[in-house]
């Protein structure tokens, strides 16, 4: 088996990834958008807590998307929620064929076939305790998103191993050098900037970010230590979350990490606030969301995974 | 099994063993709170966009620190809101030993004997065209504020030379060896988070931060320029700000000038922003200003300057 | 005029701000004692190369340590000494169930149940031909010792590729989490200052430290390799020894290694050396250890190893 | 089977890649000898505390100097140590034609013209305050140990700016280009190192290394920031002192000063404490003071000061 | 007045001082010559486009090394130029015993012990396909050229993994300690600097560096990548190539890599690039060639690998 | 007088000079061309050792640049090269208002408003001795440059202190923020690769780079120190010179000074060599000079001057 670490190509295999390889200017190609993917197929819900934000049916998927691709979407990373499907103990329906997430990887690659198509991997919606099961299971689900033609494959859990377990079946699937991974190395366990995503995931207070590995706030040294570790493991791209109030570590994983991309996760609790202050009149809701953004670039982001994302595509137009 | 890189717990599981990793830690000291003095000496007006915080006029300000104190408040900074005076060319009544900065100054110096007393310096707001003068002007009413007993004095303009005059003043004075000279080295023209400070300074438009050579919120390269001239100049302290949307700078400024302390405002948009997000029921109040707190202790700062300082020593106690 | 970059003393005249300018202090948490266990179990023997320190037998161990104990000793780290039993090639009865380590560790941690405990992990003295065996045999000792209680287990030997052997076995174990690994990484073949603890241990000459594969005095770009390896291995912990005459490679650890603690072995040799020279009335005893170890953590380490910690533990309680 | 990362030798097998991988190495020429010179043109009176070293008259100098320069010895520093002469406020005759310093150096160079001859530059000795006067005197001075012939001063006070001072009097005296200024940047108030060399210079209690501006021995960062200063200032060289008890340090003056020679001053207290415990039996003489070198080397530095010079030109030749 | 700063002498004027000052020389030992060993024994074919250099046969080699090695030639690395054998898919011919490399080895340890001996391994010349095959058979061809004397073996190919490969093969024959692994770790796809090479090995268009996985120029980032990872896997000496126009990434291996040599290859287009504008009046060869030398050194470079090193060993005798 | 280190907008006064402060990528604005200005008006002169370049006389400018500037130039450095006037020996003709370079850049700013313009300061050609004279008539000439348009100014001598005494002229003349001051900081004193500009410069042997002050060809140290120092005087833009042959300079100068643009010359020799060896087959032209400008890129230069940039226009045309 080639050794995990030889691998180069996975990070730069394609067209849109290779940009982000390069320069530090805020561009479309730097934004990726997360998108919610529910399994009532005509679902359009609003999402109370993110104001702006749906969860989106496999039917609306297309009508949704086409004038962000034309605006210059260039990339989205996609969030299964599953409402109706039942629970078990490995999350047996995480990568079922006919589930919301393989179904849409597959309809994007279709329909939109230069859109770059990421999927977050994570079995806590999927099972009956809440947890991401084994290291085992999130690579196999992981496997079945790429088979599907998903580009990029984003373990959002902080299970010891889980890079290395994914990378290892992807190169025994002998897709490794076209399935990029970006890892969740230094997701923190912030207490308040995840609120509206659980909303918008309509999970139980036991469910979510709450149950993995998380880092603690102020554990810079573990960051660095995790984001060191997945690198090894063979990480393509090392992200960061939340990203304003933890600048400061993307700075310090792009000193790390000066050779891959950096992702930012502009989280659900972010973009309420900016949101709600704007609306409080503490600003303008344009200019704090610009100027966030330039605070990612400066800090060494290479690419920002935002629910401003539409709006950016508009503002940049002009 | 496991891999060995990937097992991160053995290091802190016991107490002490924790112990061995701690970094550095919030503490009273490391708060410095920031107060509007005004020239109506009996003001306590409440600053609408500030919700808490009020300008004080000189004869309420024993009553107003005294509890804060007590609490364990050790350092202050001092902005004058000259709201009756006659503004002229040079800012005449800026350093008015009348004047409420130098009567604050000399208040607190002989009721509080151990708190640490700094001045903002600014002319903006006594000047008639809105600007700082000269950096001829701004160290002698620096002088002026150290001689009425301040402990540290802090250019908030950033016209080029202002520390360098400031510290020759001092030098001159023979007063150099025991005023401390903070520089806001790296404070950037964000055109949003300023907002409710010049609410509270009452200033028209035209008035305020906006006059002075801030720099643009991508130039990290000039930030960091600036922080090594300020130093060479005779900064004792750093200033970073804002503080929350500029932690890589924060992070930046601490490995640019590993040998000084770092202080870092967290501004009054900052403030209102977790304020109106916290009301708006986004996240709780305490647990979001304590995420911040870990967050500018983690990139580096070492002096946190906050208009939740009161509410800080509360917590704090428990 | 004085010049401006000459003054250093603004930044911390008053009380305040020079709190804002300190560093790591010499605290009660950051000392470990090292303790010689024998296998007779009423033995205090005195060291005579070691003035004041002694050989104890189980029986003592509470008597001596209860004292410690309450005037702050938070971590000991235990050395056996057997001096009855039979050596053979495996170091038979280094995990003897009934040896006097195991039965140290359960002892201490029944009477003192917030001690810290760690467990030299060493075959020399156990072999009968004086060396480690292997690291598979190392490995297996450690575990034993870690079952019996410790909270730490720390090679000695230098073989390479012990780390990863004892991780790996803990991770079989099941206890890896909870158990701290301890590297001798930085460990110098120190030609003079290894004698006394040769008299402790009352060894051969061709027992000991000599046997195990210990770095050159000027292989400084070894030192950052071992280091380095031992990370990636699992080490939780990194040490240097000798102490003093390797303060830069302190320094150099810390900097290869900012995310783990950093442990310092003020050695028998080093102990000696300044006790014999208070003698000889070159300087003062507490003189000199105070700075000692103001050296030790101002090179970077967390943690030291030394004989002096009783005297220190007196010493900071005034 | 043995794994990758552990296998060191691999890269220094052969004799020739051995070579490949060395580093700085001990010569004669990197020892500069400490010679005390007394205004009693016959004296070789015993030090007592400094075993093995004398105090030295001019019409002695030659035939003891003659033997070293032969096995060697490349480079001195002369401390003058006036006995009989009487002190006032300006230490007039530190720089007296017909004093021990400048017939010292006078008498090195017509006798020994290869050999380089540093100074010494203090005034405490001469001054009846038992202070260094001003920092223009010490440049007064500096300049006439400079044009009696002396290639190198090395003041060895701490006050601030006297680096400059010296450089700009050399500047005007048209001869900065052929004296090398040697700073004591980083000299520590160790309380405990320094007493032997009190006793070779007779000094008063008052007297000597204790009234000058040195550091406190954990202040690191005002060592770094006095190594930036005085390279800013002039000086060619950076010394470190004491030496051993501050091996980060020196490590720390090579990393902030790649680019000009360090040296490191092995301290009286050192030279009489390896030399007491090697009577005393904790190990042989030559072994540590070997020892002691590699690490001087390993840490960074380029030149050594050291009373052990005359020994180690005898060691080094076989 | 000339300003402080700008006074750079006086920090070398004397001998003895510049003698501190000192970096890397050029030695007889930081030289490697490559020699091209073809099939034919009694060849001594002129390579038309590498002036001055040929193709040997085992006949010749002695006559042609012995007078460079009394000039002090301290090692060389072979190059194998198959012109008779038959090609096959797995280049068996490569690590035949009667081949010229193998022959070439045991020759050169009969008759000149001293020199150190490395081979250049790779397949694409005893390949039909003109590849480098598998890294297994790399592997098994770097162990028979270290079996039959070869003190280190340097793959050139870039195939991902070959260093683990070759490194676990040694291990495993037990001989992994005394050979040493030089990896062509930061070897550039120039499209102009190979062609001279390509006509000494006689390599069809298809044959040589271009079919192996070379780094595209403006690839630092991937040479960081390439290098952390060979060491991991094992390499002893890390080589840069070509040279003279990658001498940037010289550097950054050094401080990528400070712990092991760096080796540096002078290719044949630099050769003849030099050769020829020397030839052309441009300048003068001896000039051009020790010029480029003091680069690689300064650069960080500790062995050369030179066409020049016969030229180089006379310049450097005199 | 504004603080030299004061003063940041001189290094992006002009959009071009704006431009080098982001990026990395081989645009048209990557490129300065030096172009050569002689006295006699119409001159077209034939460079030998230089082919395809010329020396230009006024007449013939406008003409020579109108196709170079429609095809993307955007900017020029200029010398002048007297051959008529009689030199003396303060270089009176340097700044005469009639001398080409005075003459040319007052032509360039009125025909091509756009185009940015450099002149190179140097004295040499034009005085008596063939020295530079002094820093103050220095820095007269190079007010004088950019009272008469100038852009940029450049002294190509290595004088210490002439950084500081330009900029401190510049302030006096009110134009210090518009100049943009670009030091030949690191400029070796190669003795083979300077050889057809002092052709081009019609020079004496005792004319041109040889009698200025520059590096020894080992002196990375020295390097780093001026490019320091110059920083520190004034510099807003820092080149390195020759470039290929001193890669790793120009990756040590991106380092040493990451905050402003590094500019690198494709020196007369490096042109020549490259040109000669393309007409002697070693390569094709093209391929090596673009292999050559992605080593300038990729080592951190922002700015190149090279003779090859009327191809390079071309080139990057297509
Ligand atoms: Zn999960
Ligand atoms: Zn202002
Ligand atoms: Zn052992
Ligand atoms: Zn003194
Ligand atoms: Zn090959
Ligand atoms: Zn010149």
């Amino acid at each position: 088996m080639t050794s995990i670490s030889s691998i180069l190509h996975s990070g730069y295999h394609h067209p849109t990834s290779r940009q982000w390889q390069s320069g530090n200017v805020l561009r479309k190609v730097s934004l990726m958008y997360p998108i919610f993917i529910t399994d009532d197929p005509n679902a359009a819900d609003e999402i109370k807590s993110l104001p702006g934000q749906k969860r989106w049916g496999i039917n609306k998927l297309q009508g949704f998307l086409k004038p962000l691709v034309e605006k210059g979407l260039s990339s989205v990373i996609l969030f299964g929620v599953p409402l109706k499907v039942e629970r078990d103990s490995t999350g047996t329906l995480a990568d079922d064929p006919n589930g919301p997430v393989i179904q849409g990887v597959k309809l994007i690659r279709k329909e939109f076939p230069d859109l770059f198509v990421a999927c977050d991997v994570c079995l806590c919606e999927y099972t009956d305790h809440g947890h991401c099961a084994s290291i085992a299971r999130i690579a196999e689900v992981a496997v079945a998103y790429a088979k599907a033609g998903a580009h990029c494959v984003a373990p959002s859990d902080m299970m010891d191993g889980r890079i290395k377990a994914i990378k290892e079946r992807l190169i025994e699937a002998g897709i490794s050098h076209r399935v990029c991974l970006m890892s969740y190395s230094a997701k923190f366990a912030t207490t308040c900037f995840y609120g509206p995503f659980r909303d918008a995931a309509q999970s139980a207070p036991t469910f979510g970010d709450r149950k993995c590995y998380q880092l603690p706030p102020n554990a810079s040294g573990l960051a660095r230590r995790a984001i060191r570790r997945d690198l090894t493991e063979g990480a393509d791209i090392i992200m960061v979350k939340p990203g304003m109030p933890y600048l400061d570590v993307v700075k310090d994983a792009k000193l790390q990490s000066p050779d891959v991309p950096i992702a930012v996760y502009q989280v659900s609790g972010e973009y309420a606030m900016i949101w709600r202050a704007a609306e409080a009149g503490v600003f303008e809701l344009k200019t704090a969301v610009m100027e966030s953004m330039e605070g990612f670039l400066r800090a060494g982001a290479t690419l920002i995974l935002s629910y401003y994302t539409p709006l950016l595509l508009e503002w940049l137009e002009n």
